[in-house]
């Protein structure tokens, strides 16, 4: 089973912007055992559009883009006309469109109607997120998927229409995934320290590292006719896994650490407070992208300048002439501070140099410490990350959620 | 004039690799009036290489990857084959391909060597930083140009070989563009209230929305013969836009609203804090993603819970009972405590809804107060986002940036 994703709209086409959702669809695709024959970005024009279906002969064709409110997008029209069907209006559509618009305050008007003349010879995909609705066509079994181009539309109609349907309907091989996320070790070093369990693992099962900056996540995939089997070989291997690096493994399936460390705060009814100065309200950032997080995080204090961290968290000026900002006292002193004024069971700190401008030869960019407290102790680490500013507040922001995390779990 | 760039190879086809070479390629063709009319990526694989030319009526192809020197690199042969020609051992090359390899350290082998059968009806394109050559055939007045599909070694004979090759021997017109930067108005609304203005553009000129939560990216783009024309016809039409949404538009070019607003703070020397509710840290984080916010950044209070507005914000509990934390008179007592504890000239403060949940009828989610404040006003607005939680905290975050870049130049 294979299939050809088709992105359309011009953004692409003029390089302003990457096409990262068929890179997104072929990892849910090939997940499920559909291979990609392959990728094309094409401009928003009936002819085009027409000609790649034409050409195509895989078994399923999935175009994204081209379904917006504006005069310009072409796709719905263009694929009614060649699936020689009609449009129809849809009132449950109109309605969902309605109820969307009027929630974000804006004034319905006709090109949003518009979003609910949909082909009558198609399968609605109903889209939560937005007013273009998916539509599914088949014709001579090969099936033609058109899906918004917007990221986050697209993704909630693939997770929630798309791929359901297609394990329904298509004969599809047993693959089982599992992804191991790991964090504390770069690549290189976790791929040596792991190297005579990968070296053994059994046939059925292929190893992938896919990195991101203070992440490594291990991608377990096993092939075969039985399901049960395969899920109990990769259970197996990750228990021997764990054993190896049991202090980096936080989670599994792409689940993020902010929402581990959130879900043992919550589970043991704890709250936690953060004192940053490089991260800059990244970590803060990152717990409160968890829903429901008001349950344990209660604030920070962002201590950008030297001054806030006097003023606000306690530090006192002569340790900051002394040791430096970029120092343990210093870090040791801000998870004191705000985790007594904000008055939380745990709290984090950081303080580091992201760059590009700041280091010295003692502290070059990337140095930053680290810290942890709950009401018995402060535990707090120095760090070395690399040279690059986005990557060090990532890096410094994973790293100090581990450590909290640790902390949490006794670990540390 | 127009081009079909293919790239080749499996890493893109699993999803594991996005195909960035397109994009950068993409814009250095447009940059010289070479429109792209599709991108695609397929495998490395004889028979999809010549079905994708075949298939292709462009005036130009660009194909890269499938170059290297193992064996699983068949697109010089395939090409060879395709285009009726022979492969001859090129003795430049191969000289070329010896330095590079001695250089690094590397003992020179056969699979190097047929590096430098090449073929005979080809231009070859010297590969400074590589081993791959490129190669340039044109038949029945279609030029189709293979190259390797390492960025750099890509980027290098592009710039070297490519593009002036092109701009010697094909027909090009002439083409600027601009993009103009807005927030505050989704892009249905923003169509509606640019709509007058858009028809009338000039027939020069074509018009894209690009939009993304929270900003809409307006890209103008003019196609004719003389570049100074152009230029002229678009700052004409952008100062026209520029009457209807004065207070929308933050900037050109893909500039960040932070960076504007960054540049505007150091440039009078004025200093700023934030104090957060539901945005958590967000709005911190973006200011402190720019390299050098030290210079007027100095720190944020995240008050994620009203114990934390109250006892580090002085906002009064009578007030948080009565009025509700996501309320006018919260939002403009953070954006005062914090502007005074924290010492700087202007102030931003966000209180809202989130979600998903905590909404309530008369505050639904998406419900947020922003206020921005210097030493004579506070300036508080409510707005209405929706129901996506990560979308209202990066809507929130950029409509607080955009009022105090509005209240920095007086226009608030």
């Amino acid at each position: 089973m294979n299939a050809d994703l088709i992105s359309i709209g011009d953004e692409i086409l003029i390089g302003q912007v990457v096409d990262t959702n068929s890179v997104w669809i072929a990892k849910r695709l090939i997940e499920i055992g559909i291979d990609i024959r392959q990728m094309k970005s094409i401009s928003d024009n009936p002819e085009q559009i027409v000609e790649s279906i034409r050409q195509s002969t895989s078994d399923v064709i999935i175009i994204t883009g081209g379904l917006g409110p504006t005069n310009d997008d072409l796709t719905k029209k263009t694929l009614t006309d060649y699936f020689n069907t009609e449009l129809v209006f849809d009132a449950k559509v109109y309605e969902h469109v309605k109820t969307l618009l009027v929630g974000r305050g804006v004034i319905v008007n006709d090109l949003n109607k518009e979003q609910a003349l949909l082909p009558k010879d198609a399968i609605i995909l109903e889209n939560k997120s937005g007013t273009a609705s998916g539509m599914w066509f088949e014709k001579d079994n090969q099936h033609v998927i058109s899906l918004p181009g917007v990221p986050f539309e697209m993704k909630g109609i693939i997770t929630d229409e798309v791929i359901p349907r297609m394990l329904d309907i298509l004969q599809l091989p047993s693959i089982v995934y599992k992804t191991v996320m790991t964090q504390g070790l770069p690549e290189s070093m976790l791929a040596m320290k792991i190297k005579d369990w990968e070296d053994n693992l059994p046939n059925e099962i292929k190893l992938a590292y896919l990195p991101r900056p203070g992440i490594v996540r291990l991608r377990l995939t096993a092939k075969g006719s039985n399901k049960v089997v395969l899920n109990q070989l990769i259970e197996e291997q990750i228990e021997q896994l764990s054993q190896i690096i049991p202090n980096q493994i936080f989670g599994y399936d792409d689940v993020s650490i902010e929402k581990v460390v959130g879900d043992l705060l919550k589970e043991r009814n704890l709250s936690v407070s953060t004192a940053e100065s490089c991260t800059g309200g990244n970590i803060s950032s990152l717990i409160t992208s968890i829903a429901g997080s008001s349950a344990y995080y209660k604030g920070s204090v962002i201590s950008y300048s030297n001054e806030i961290k006097e003023s606000q968290l306690n530090v006192q000026a002569t340790i900051l002439e002394d040791k430096g900002a970029v120092s343990k006292e210093v870090v040791d002193q801000m998870a004191i501070s705000v985790r007594k004024n904000f008055n939380t069971d745990y709290s984090i700190s950081v303080s580091g140099i992201a760059g590009p401008d700041g280091g010295t030869e003692e502290k070059p960019v990337g140095t930053t410490w680290i810290a942890v407290a709950n009401k018995e102790k402060v535990i707090s680490k120095k760090f070395t990350f690399g040279e690059h500013r986005g990557r060090n507040i990532t890096r410094a922001s994973l790293s100090a959620l581990n450590m909290l995390r640790l902390l949490l779990l006794n670990k540390l």
